[in-house]
């Protein structure tokens, strides 16, 4: 073992899986962000919680918000989902800008994205702020998969400069490193 | 898309990744815990989060600890990190009973696991109550990584059912499926 600067022992928490946190604003409009810092919160009922940046669209739009969805982005959204974490929600209409259909949800406002790998709608619950970064918690209170998408997008180091390429699902890793 | 209940949903989470959350009580004991349930959740400073659930030892310890560690354990510490999950540190020295060796950390209590693929001190900044689990939120104040291993565990589908099996590798992941 040796201690070493953050950076160096981060780079070592990839493959990361990579959500979409997807929103409406108080017109309805949606928008999606992804975020790799996702994680299931309780058993039941079941809940899980999202990190966004303070700076982000994202997060003004969940302060003012009841809810938000949570999608794994399939192989044929890397390009999409990379434009969503490039560009702002505050400038863009995200899903007419790219190939990403939104669907009404079940119970929540914030819509779900077609063709998802895995949709859960959460109702927000609760949040904390956590250094520059707030985690909002939310309880799932319905959740839906894609029929024909089941493998879902990873980060691999480096995925910042090499854009969408940089997202691959495990057979793509595991073709280039095995 | 369908809809279908949350177990179905979930299970699409696999390969997640798989943490060890390290604590010393207040005798300095050691004890681990496997948790997938950890996010990043600040980028300066660099924070964690982890959500463990009421009913778990290590919630109480951390729930009276300043300090804990998280660690993502080597293809080698499989069997340790399924022993740590089906027993508690209320009745076991884990770290008597596996091969795994606790090292004094740079700044926290709680020490480090040797040979993990990388460790990271935290100092207990804030939680949350999340349905049956607490997110308690660390800040990363020192960081290791091990010079032996670089790939780590994640979960499979059936893990539960498998036990330490079913933690694989990417490489052993992708062997079964590609």
């Amino acid at each position: 073992m040796k201690s070493v600067e953050p950076r160096i022992a981060i780079e070592r928490k990839h493959p990361n899986w990579i959500f979409q946190v997807v929103t409406a604003d108080k017109d309805g409009i949606p928008n999606a962000m992804p975020a790799s810092w996702v994680t299931f919160a309780s058993a039941e009922p079941v809940m899980m919680a999202v990190s966004i940046a303070f700076e982000r669209y994202t997060h003004k739009v969940l302060v003012n918000s009841d809810d938000f969805v949570l999608t794994f982005p399939s192989k044929d959204q890397k390009e999409a989902t990379f434009y969503c974490g490039k560009n702002s929600g505050a400038n863009e209409d995200k899903f007419k800008n790219t190939n990403l259909k939104a669907v009404k949800a079940n119970k929540v406002n914030s819509p779900l994205i077609e063709d998802s790998v895995a949709c859960f709608e959460c109702k927000k619950r609760g949040s904390i702020d956590s250094g520059d970064h707030t985690i909002f918690v939310g309880e799932v209170v319905a959740t839906h998969v894609s029929e024909k998408y089941t493998e879902k997008i990873y980060t691999t180091e480096g995925w910042h400069e090499k854009g969408a390429e940089g997202f691959k699902t495990i057979k793509e890793i595991a073709g280039e490193n095995v």
